[in-house]
This record gives structure tokens, C-alpha cells and sequence, in this order.
């Protein structure tokens, strides 16, 4: 299945930078902080991994997972990619889309991309692993069903 | 002069905790992140100064002053007093309020305050003393026009 | 009581920028990352009280304070003075001291001043007002013996 | 060339997991800070990113390159690959080694993995692509002598 505003052809491999906001279903505005950039004075790139985060909880916070306390039914990072496409700098207003991109039987890929208002290329995109897990008990456990529901691949 | 919006009472010592939204002419939105939170799961209080520095750059950047990159018209912290009157968790939207309430000749007061949408007391408040700096010079410099012009004590 | 180690005149106002090494009994060392310079390169004010809070909790701790987790025995900021007398550069190892300097019912002042290795004289000083704080049912609590027995002030 | 210390077989595909200390000729220590706990409890994600910059940092600084102000000989991070394998919790004292194991005209992969005292398996590790980059003429730059003579692959 092709999500219908996807504008990927269908390949077996995802180039981030071909991604667009057409592409998430799911899409969310961060507003820079002054103290997000670095000594180099751009956005520093450990920050952009906070937008991430936070677009990335509130997108499994509507599909049921809490991060907020230690609970049961949580996920943890097991890997991510990241590039890193052009240089961001304060004060930016940002656009974060979610997508679940592939589920196994205790993880699945959320693809994620960052956009500025100004431009329709990605200023970065990213592949985040995600293991289900069950932070009282330390174990990972099954993914859900509102995972599976969610499940929107890029390719058939 | 005490500024027509301002409810505080002709006294010689400000309470933070009777600051009003409306006690300040320039008001600014800030949204917290999941990471602003600590490991006791509320903002923690380091974080919500970087809440205050970003709205503080911003009211700044409005006086002429640049805090983006080392220009000779830049401010240094020399102290700040901050109260915290109640505990903020993720996802708030907040908003912080700036106001010049002393002037000297190398230096000035910014009084602070941060409010949630629920409520009309202060969450936390503070008042951070700046000195005028060139940063390319690394030395002090007389306060601008732009913020004598901006002074707005509490107090006559 | 004076501590013995003080250099301080028995004065009713404390000066921050009079602190000095020798004042503390217990001090602990951090070392900057390069994160924490900000876009005027140099170490980020509120981050330097992520360096207090660091060395804070371990001094808490050994005094049976947890604030790792939301426990009954915690301890929560009320608000806080600090005073900034030089500016500080990534990469430096940084000495910070914590010395309890008021005691009261429910809450006590935590004198605390990060030196460099430099020069004899504080980077920086403040005064943080704690609050003892039982996070599980969150509300204040009595302060406890152990912060009794460091109770160190500067003044008789 | 096999670096002499490796524990790698020599096959086509590196597996973060199998990176030992020895591994790596650089290598530096970081220590936690309370703050870098999120509200999981454990060293949050980015955070790690941040203990991987300084080390890089530092490494990169020792063959010639400024990452502190805007300069010509700096680098600019195009994508990284970073897995997580087990969770860091705070107070922790950590080492990073750093290595060059790509050098291509304008950019070169440096492989960097975290450990903690207690085990010798990684907790984290990650490839970084980075580009050389003219920071005040904004645009990538030839990779210098001293990254060619640093170059230490896995793999013959």
C-alpha cells in the first residue's frame, strides 16, 4: 500500500530527502529556543533529536503509549539514522511529521521528518527503531494493535 | 509612574507572586517539550530559564540588541532572584511577560513572570539585573536610548 | 557559630563574591561539556545551574535525600539568587561547594559557589531556598535531622 | 589494515555490538549529570549525543579542527547511525572512543562507541558521517592531512 499523498515511487529503498509534509498523516509545529543553537550558532543537531521526541510522544500518546512515567506500556529507542540536509537557526518555526513505516512482533520503524516553513525539502529526516516495552517490568512486550492499525509503509 | 495595566499597589517591595499577565505590555508563548522535564517528571527549574532567556532575547532583539552572535550591543547576566511558585509539567503552553523596572548607567532590571493558560497567579517570576556588554571588546557599555525609553518601574 | 575554614567577617549580609573554596566542606568537581556553550560562546547561565543541581543532589544524597525518583523524602526549589562574576569557556574542570547556611521548619538555604581552577575567586554564587518535599503525596514535610546537623552558617 | 588491538573479523559489515575499549586508540571519559535523566529515569537519548559530541570534539580537535567559533577548518555532521543497547542511568562515569574508519574527499565516517566501567560490552555505539566544512564561507572543504593520516578502517 502507497500512502495516497506519498510522492515516492515505489523502490525498495527510502531516500529521506525525497520526503514531504504530503507524506505524514501525522504532522506537528516546534518553535525554536534561543539556547537551541550551539557555539557554531546553529541549531545543534542533539537538539533536533528533542523535536523529535517530543512530535514523536505525541504521536504514540494518541496511539496509547505513555512516556511520561515509568509504565507498562512504553517503547524505547533501539537504533535511529539520521541526515542531517541543511543547517537550522533561531527563531525557526518547524514541522515534524510521524510515520510508522514497518512493524515486526516487538519493534517497528517510525519515519520522521523535519520542515521548515519555507521550503518544501526536509531540513533533516530520520529512521527511529522502536522496541515495545514495558518500563515497570524492564521487558520489551508485543506491539499493539493501535501500532498495527497505524502501520502506513512507504512500499507494498 | 505605574503603568495603568499593573495591580500592584504603591509599595517599596515587589512580590513576584502578585505579578499579573497584565502587569506586562510585551507577552510571549513558549510550548514545553517532553525532555524539559526532570527525572521527579516536572519542567525542571534550569529548563524554565531557558523559557525566560528565549522571550527575553526576543524582547531585546525588539530594543536593538543582538544576542545571536558576539556584537558589541549585546547584555551579560550579572544576577537574577527567581521564585517558583508551583510545579509545570509537559505539555503546557506557557507565556512570559518582560518589563524593564530599574535603569542604571551600565545596567538594568528585567522583571519576569511565567503564567500557564489555567491560571492567573505567576507559576515562577524573577528579576534579572543585565549589564549593557560588547563582546567583541569584553567590556560594559552605557545602557541604550531604546532602554531608557522602555523603562516602566513598578513603583514611582 | 563560624566555620572554622571561613574567611568571612561576621557581617549580617553575605557577599557572594567574598566565597571562597575554603568555605565549603563538602565540594565537588564537573567538567563542561561542549554543549554547554551557548551561541555567544560560553557556558550558558542556566546551565551553570544545571552544574549546581548536579553537585546539590549529590550532597543531598548523602544527607538521605533521593531525587532520582518521586519519593517521599525530596527536596523542592522555592527560588533562588545567583550571582555571575565571570564568564566561563568549554573545555574547564569547575569546583562547586554546598554548604547549608539556614534552617527553618520546612525549608532551609543552600549556599553553593563554583570555582575554576584558575583563580581563587567564585565564577559564580548563589543562595537556593529548598523546600522539603514528599513527592508521593506532595506536599511539604518537616526538614530532617540530618539537615539539622550540617546546618553551617556563616553568622553567629 | 586491521588495527592491531581490534577484536573485529574481518567481514563487510560492522556490528556496533562487537566494539571493545580496545577498539579505540582515543578515548575519553565522561560523567554524568543528574539532569541528564529524563522523566524515563534513565540518560535520555539525545543527551547521549551530546556525551559523543564532546568527545568528538575534543578528538577532532587534537587533528587541527575548531569546533568553538565559526571558523574555515570546522566539520558539519551530515547523517549518523546510533544504536542504543542498553540504558545509562545517572551517577555514571562513561568512555567514548573515537575512530576514523572512512575517508572520502569532503567527508569521513567516525565510529564512536560508549562505555561504562561496569561491563565491556558498548551501550551504545554509532557511525557519524561528517562533512569538512569552511564555516565562514559556509561550504565544504577538502579533508586535511591529518584526517588521512588518522584513518584506521576495520576492514583491509
Amino acid at each position: 500500500m502507497i500512502h495516497p499523498g506519498s510522492n515516492f515511487k515505489t523502490s525498495s529503498i527510502l531516500n529521506h530527502k525525497d520526503l514531504r509534509k504530503e507524506d505524514f498523516e501525522f504532522i506537528s509545529s516546534i518553535d525554536t529556543r534561543w539556547r537551541d543553537m550551539d557555539a557554531i550558532q546553529h541549531v545543534n543537531n542533539a537538539t533536533i533529536l528533542s523535536y523529535y521526541e517530543t512530535v514523536r510522544v505525541e504521536f504514540l500518546g494518541r496511539l496509547g503509549f505513555s512516556l511520561v512515567r515509568r509504565q507498562s506500556n512504553g517503547v524505547i529507542l533501539a537504533s535511529m539514522q539520521i541526515d542531517y540536509f541543511s543547517q537550522l537557526s533561531h527563531p525557526s518555526k518547524i514541522y515534524i511529521g510521524c510515520r510508522i513505516t514497518r512493524i515486526g512482533t516487538k519493534s517497528f520503524d517510525l519515519c520522521s521528518a523535519l520542515f521548515s516553513e519555507l521550503s518544501e525539502y526536509p531540513i533533516s529526516a530520520g529512521k527511529f527503531v522502536l522496541v515495545t516495552f514495558d518500563y515497570i517490568n524492564q521487558k520489551t512486550i508485543p506491539i499493539s494493535k493501535s501500532i498495527k492499525d497505524s502501520y502506513l509503509p512507504f512500499i507494498d
